[in-house]
């Protein structure tokens, strides 16, 4: 077996809203590699099982020169994201072949890693795929529960408001609301996504394309927490009707990636309702939270205490439209791309 | 001695933008009160001594129907804020003549109290005034002690910029700043501000009318925590130029006050940079922190080792002028109007 494609997705032109299968980025298979015979250099070699497209992806996908907390992807290079890949051979101690790896990865078909920087090894409980490692077992569900633990300072009887509560990082929140003994109003997009809510436990569920978020939230509030994936007028919503001493924990704010960020209009609220608003990038908390998330969170989900759904593509080629779906909130539940099978 | 004139200072009209003295607030003199004869019904008569005018009596200058955290004051009754006076006759048990009460009280010379609600029985040192007990050893002094300490999680050698750090709260809290080792940077609308802020102790202090906020946050900070005192302008450039993890303890937005408020320009930073935004009333911390504000910060002002300016004007006729200078920030030093000695 000689030399074989190793196909790739290039970041090939700085959108101006809307990412554009296509065009924003590129499936390119140009690179060959050859298995067999690729130098190592005392690292090791990963077939790529399932990619994560995941909202924040949006802040790199622009010019190199604009400022955020995550770097702008490289034009002409291929993207990153969370994945998880199997070894298929090793120079590097430690890693055997076999043994599978997540972590922030190129995607590529084949990496070659000279070593364990950025990545990790990991188990899988056999109930449970490997999508769901780089879903609700691993990044979204890592940012819900450790964001819920850390900021909502919940009590039993409270009123929580969750946005894009059908999406990977909601869906757990309402979950663990639930969970804490809270009333749980939650938003999403379409009736499918409703639907889903009501099934893990939303008390009021909504389509906030149909129904007016201000008016259900002015009826089933005060809120006492909002969990914030989209900022924008659903911010200043949840603002408005706001408990005095709630907390808003900003997780997101969708609203603002693909056009111009929307302002909050109202920031006086902050005050006189004493209102405590919390950023966070998961990164930070892990320290803090990894091991109870393991010990915890993803028994739960491996025993199905706790659901999730995934939007399941396969191939690198549906890369570009997976990213755009995101942004537009067309996927229902986590968007995952399953680049090869074991 | 028979009836005499009770001043007292009334809401007439509600303003438009800033209030205006005389029309705003007026001056009456057609209430008489007999200070030897008039029936107690078991309660007290006070005869005030000091009045306090705070930013935020700005926000009851209302319209009945407006909502906020405090009530509107009421068209043709007298306004209220905090204040201190001395008994003069008591039917009422544990008040004795000659005690002071501190408390929300009318703009009036004279007041009859039907018990302690609302009041509170208090103590000087003799090295004070008892203006200072509604300035820095009072609300203000309270504002920025309870909240720095709830909020700040200040370590040492972090960079704090302060909003009106001539101000009564704000030139507190430049002096807990640099107790706690922190870089205090400071603004204020005037040269003789500026100095003051220096003379407490501020290790950059800038006159934001005369140099650009956001060219000294970009040159000496990022700035880790921002005690907001402003809001509007000011805010988005301690935003811009925050540091990760920092945190933004709102405990007014006079920029708004006076027209329309505005917006949170970009509230996206808000998760790119960490940040932890607290707003607060003074009156939530109390229950915490009162007795340690009493032990530990009083007597740092009564000793001087705290400094304090005191902006005083006596007699109640001058109230709507005081108001006006409040909200203009014409003042220098806690503003106070001293309605009659002991």
């Amino acid at each position: 077996m000689g030399p074989i494609t190793n196909g790739r997705v290039l970041f090939n032109a700085v959108p101006e809203d809307y990412p554009v299968p296509g065009e924003t980025t590129v499936y390119d298979t140009t690179q060959t590699i050859d298995l067999e015979n690729v130098p190592l250099n005392c690292g090791f070699l990963v077939k790529i099982l399932v990619l994560s497209v995941d909202p924040y992806m949006r802040g790199r996908l622009r010019a190199a020169e604009g400022k955020s907390y995550m770097p702008a992807f490289i034009l002409g290079d291929p993207i990153t994201s969370g994945g998880i890949g199997v070894v298929l051979r090793s120079e590097f101690t430690g890693v055997a072949v076999g043994s599978h790896v997540r972590g922030l990865v190129l995607h590529q078909e084949y990496i070659i890693a000279p070593d364990l920087t950025g990545l990790e090894l990991i188990e899988k409980d056999p109930r449970l795929s490997w999508s769901a490692y780089i879903g609700a077992a691993g990044m979204p569900g890592e940012t819900a529960f450790m964001a819920w633990k850390e900021y909502s300072r919940a009590k039993q009887g409270e009123i929580v408001f969750v946005s894009t509560g059908a999406g990977p990082v909601g869906s757990m929140v309402i979950q663990l609301a639930k969970q804490d003994g809270l009333k749980v109003i939650a938003s999403a997009g379409s009736e499918e996504k409703v639907k889903f809510m009501k099934e893990i436990g939303a008390d009021v569920a909504f389509n906030y394309k149909t129904t007016d978020t201000r008016a259900v939230l002015e009826k089933e509030g005060p809120v006492d927490i909002f969990w914030d994936n989209v900022g924008g007028e659903t911010l200043d919503a949840a603002m408005e009707f706001a408990a005095l001493h709630s907390r808003i924990i900003e997780c997101g704010q969708i609203s603002g990636y693909n056009g111009v960020p929307p302002p909050m209009k109202n920031p006086a609220l902050i005050i006189a309702k004493c209102m405590h608003i919390h950023g966070f990038l998961v990164r930070y908390l892990r320290p803090k939270h990894a091991a109870t998330f393991r010990a915890e969170f993803v028994p739960k989900i491996a025993s199905g205490e706790f659901k999730f759904t995934e939007d399941v593509s396969r191939g690198l080629q549906t890369v570009g439209d997976v990213i755009l779906a995101v942004q537009k909130g067309t996927n229902t539940g986590k968007a995952v791309v399953v680049v090869a099978d074991e």
